[in-house]
This record gives structure tokens, sequence and C-alpha cells, in this order.
């Protein structure tokens, strides 16, 4: 396995060790928890973010509970951990991979016996490693399809920071990267600049030179020819392949399509919600107009306001191909997702 | 004429008034200049932005220089105001408008005999009038082929605030509103931010509600049906009707023509330059990569570097209708242009 230069999630053996991902690119600091509430602060503040990284990082503070109350009280532990988890879980309302580590935890918690912590730890490092495992099969499977690119764009940030460690999108993006040159572009993603923010420095960690644009200057870069492909992650994909990620990922499909471009989603199949049948049935939550307005109209009666939706839905027709830990669905459809299932 | 409620140049009878747009909008703060350095000054360091501002506040520059050396050497003056044109020409490189303002202003300085103060300051007053004229006949024009609009989306800044009043763009904008009721919303436009610092400011100063969007949540926001023209101004237009304007609006064409939104381009006819037959021909200026790169990356041995044209061509197939003072053409090429010869 690779070396992972950028671990946002550390465990130590009595604490967490977390990247404060609000203070990068200019100040590397770690927080280190050692209870749970700490770990729902940690999530709940933003200091931690990435679906998969929330739903390791909460497996974590369940066992941090366990370690706490099991050794205060061996015989009623086990409602103070469930307390615990009812609070993490409350930590972040959306990431679908925080209530699946808490439930694939619960479970653990109820089999438990003889040796609780070590089952318990051995879990919460089970989902860590299963993740990271997953990041470094879809890097392999997308670099197979990739071939000999000459540049590849990214958006938002699917890296080592948002995961158990390596990457989605990014993930390909090193495993190219291991096997050829490859120039890496990296919209900057307003409004919060996620890409000018971790992915520039996470790739730059990794001695990987990486080339940042204008969110708006991808269709002239398309024009120049200098990118072959367009890798970003997903938040959720419907039964059809319809992908809801990053807001500006919609534009980037419709640009590539038009600049004969390919465009690839990168994301492990928890992230596949089959009871959706297409892109419709997805919400799509809008964020403050403070993140956009200048401070002097963020007024009741002010003229200006702003439209910030945080996702945007690309519809199946426009991707390329879904890289899963399972496999790849080339040219993503109803019928062709079903061998994802 | 509409009022004006928003003037970056402001004549006072014996100086020229310049609102500070580097300020905006936060603080609404205006510099006084009495004479041609102080006016250098304002165009170089950027208080005065909008290349038709540009030549304005240069032909005022010209009536400064001409009130003071005048009345300090009524034989000799020529020679000074000769001088301070020369100055005025190096305030910045590439604005055209600089350069016809300056030669407007030469050859009045050259014509003029018994009344020499009185004819130059009505030539610069003249340049200042007739621009704010052709904005006004380009609104009513582009207003009336706009009909029946639900949305429009602009880019940039293209208002009072870069011309002598009204704007190209901004101005189809506003005539559109005194007609009729419309959602106007404007891109945010990294990496100067001029749409979210200008645009919204000089909107809601002239009491037309506005809509920020972050400039990759175009498309999407086309997707969703609420808008049917995208207007931009123009910084140079080929013989053939391809289009240089700031970055991004090849983007927002490109997405328009997917999404059956149209194009418009608002600009007067000085801006087509008839010896360039296409838009290969149009050199883009890159910017500083600091503009957008964080602060530690400002070194030479980063990783991390940054690709940042400041304008991006448009080509002419993309366009829906140029608008100038002259008239109107639609479906612009190289044949239809030649109707604004």
């Amino acid at each position: 396995m690779t070396k992972l230069t950028v671990q946002a999630l550390q465990w130590t053996g009595d604490a967490l060790k977390v990247l404060d991902q609000r203070q990068l690119p200019e100040t590397i600091a770690y927080d280190v928890y050692d209870d749970a509430a700490g770990v729902h602060d940690a999530i709940a503040t933003m200091r931690v973010r990435g679906a998969p990284a929330i739903g390791i990082a909460a497996a974590y503070g369940v066992v941090l509970s366990a370690y706490r109350h099991y050794r205060a009280s061996p015989t009623q532990w086990r409602e103070k951990v469930a307390t615990d988890m009812a609070m993490l879980a409350q930590s972040r309302p959306t990431a679908v991979n925080l209530f699946t580590a808490l439930a694939t935890m619960k479970t653990a918690l109820e089999q438990a016996d003889e040796q609780p912590l070590v089952a318990l730890l051995a879990c919460a490092q089970g989902i860590h490693a299963d993740d990271v495992a997953a990041n470094h099969r879809m890097g392999e499977l997308g670099a197979d399809i990739i071939g000999h690119a000459q540049g590849i764009l990214t958006h938002c940030n699917t890296g080592a920071l948002a995961t158990g460690g390596y990457g989605t999108a990014l993930g390909v993006i090193r495993s190219v990267r291991q096997r050829q040159d490859v120039a890496v572009f990296a919209g900057e993603t307003r409004p919060w600049l996620q890409g000018a923010r971790l992915t520039v420095w996470e790739l730059s960690q990794e001695g990987i030179p990486v080339t940042l644009i204008a969110d708006s200057a991808a269709a002239w870069l398309m024009k120049s020819g200098a990118i072959d492909w367009v890798i970003v992650g997903a938040d959720r994909i419907a039964a059809n392949g319809d992908t809801a990620n990053k807001i500006g990922t919609y534009a980037l499909a419709v640009l590539a399509r038009h600049h004969q471009v390919k465009l690839m989603v990168v994301a492990p199949t928890t992230t596949i919600d089959w009871s959706i049948p297409s892109g419709d049935g997805i919400e799509i939550e809008q964020r403050h107009a403070q993140e956009l307005l200048p401070a002097c109209y963020h007024t009741p009666d002010s003229l200006v306001s702003a439209w910030n939706p945080v996702f945007d839905v690309t519809p199946a027709a426009l991707i390329s191909a879904i890289v899963t830990e399972r496999g790849v669905v080339m040219m993503p459809s109803a019928e062709t997702m079903e061998n994802l299932r």
C-alpha cells in the first residue's frame, strides 16, 4: 500500500488526532480528542469534512466513548455509549456515511462480550481500512480507463483529506501519476475554495505538481486542448447514474461534452442511493447567501441576494464512466448501473 | 435622459471627481483631481476601470493640464500639455479607448485658437456625452430584442462604473427593467469579483434587485429555466464577430447554447477591430498567478502554480446578437458584421 503523506485522521492508541482543515494551507495544526464530545465538535466545526472522513471519525468517537465509560462502569457503560452515539449522529445533518458508520458500530457494540474495547476498536479500524482499500481499488480501476491522458481537471476536494486516505477522484489522479506523467488542473471551487485551499495543498504534499484555475476558466482550458478527462467525486448517485456533486460539476460535464473531453465519477458503492430512480429525486441543499455576498448586503431589506446551491446534478448521459470499488460502469444508465448491485 | 445615480466620473467645473472603485461596496469614497498627474494616478491605480471610463478620465486630464499650463504661460502652454498627454497615454497599456480619447483631444488642442480652454472642455464633455448617448441607444436596441424575458444573467461589470454612464450590457438590463419586471442574476466573476463587488452594488444603487451566483452555478441556474438571456460586454470584437471578453464568458456561451439560452454582446463599434479577421488573432493577456494562489505558494519552487487568463474568446457562432450604437447584428458572421462598417 502506498505511504499516506496526508492523513486527516490518525488513531494514536488512546485518542483521535484530527488535522484542522479549516486552517489549511496556511497552518498545519492537529487537534487530539479523547472523548466522543470532542469528536462531535471536530465534525460539527468542520475541522474534519468529506463524507467518508466524517463516518470514520464518528466510529473512532464511539471507541473513545466506550474506553471512557467501560472503565468507569463495566456494568452500565453501554447506555452511556448509546447516548454518545446519539450525540455523534447530530454532528452533521446529511452525510450518509456518518449514519452507516454509526450503525456498524452499534452492531459491534451489541455483539461484543468478552473484550468489548478490543472488538469496538477493531470495528472502527476496519471501517477506516476498508475505506482506504476501496479508494486504492478505485484508483487502479480509474487509472486503467484513463490510458495515456495528457491532462486531467478535478473539482472540489476528494482526496485523503475527505476520506480515510488516498481519496476517490484524487485517488485516481494519484494512481495515474504513479504510472505516467500527466498535467493536473484543479478548479478553485467557489464559494468554499476547497480546490484552492485543500486539493492543491494535498497534491503538493504528495509531490504532485498542480495548476489552479478559476472555475470560470475551465471551458477556455478545455478549448486549448490541455485536458482529456474531468475527474470528480460524488455526494449521491441515483439508480440510473445521475450524480449529485459539488456545485460546478454539472457545468464541467456540459463543457466537457462540448469539447470531447471525458467525465469520470469516482465514488464507493455506498454513495449509490438505489431508492432514487433518477437525479430528479435528489434534493439540493441551499447554503447561506452570506457565503457569496459582501457583508454590506447581509441585511433583510437588501436588494442584493444570492442563490447558493451546494450541489448540482449531472445527468448520467453526460458521464463517461462511474468508478466504484466493485467495478466500473461505462456510459451509465438504469440498465448498466444494475451491474453494481 | 435617465437620471444617473451611479457616476464613476464627475466634472466639477475645475476638477475631476473620481469614485474609488477599489473600495466598493464597503466604502463609497471620491477623490478629486485638479491636474493630469492625478488623473494618471487614478487610472494607473485602478480607482477608475473599464475601457470607456478610462478614455473619458484621460480626456478630462487633458483639460486639467490645459487649465493649469495656459494660465501659467499663455504662449508656451501647448508643449506642456503635450507632455502631460504622453504621460496619460502611459497610465494603462491596453485600453484602446484611452488612445482614441487622447487622439481626439490632440486634434482639439491643435485646432483651438481664441478660447482654447472652452474648446478643450467642450471636447472632453463631448466624448463623455457621446459615450452615455451610445450606451442609451444600445440599451434601447438591446431591450427591443429581449422581448418578454423572465431572467437575465450578466458577467463582470459593464455598467455606469465602467463607462461614461448607463453602461453597455448593464445598460441593456437597465432599459429592459424600465419596460418590464425581469429577474437579474450576476456572476461573481472570479478572480477579481467585479460582479460581487461592482455590478450588484451598482444595480442596488439604481433600485434594481439582483441575485448573485458563483460563476460555477450558472449552468445549474440555466438548467432550472430561470434565465432566457446572458448579456455581456466586450473588450475586443474581431471582424467576424468573435468576441474577447472577461474570462468565463466563453463558458457561459457554451452553457447557454446547451440550454437554449440566448447570448447578447453589447459594445460600441469602437470595440470592433476590423483588422482582425477572427478571434484566433486576439492575444489573451495572462495575469499574475498570485490572484488565485494562497500566499504560501508564491515561491519560485512551489509545486502549485496557476493558469490565469484575463479574457477568453467566444466564437461568433455562439452569439445570438451583437448590439452596437449603430445597430444590431443578429447571428454575427464575417458577412453580417459588414453592416456595421
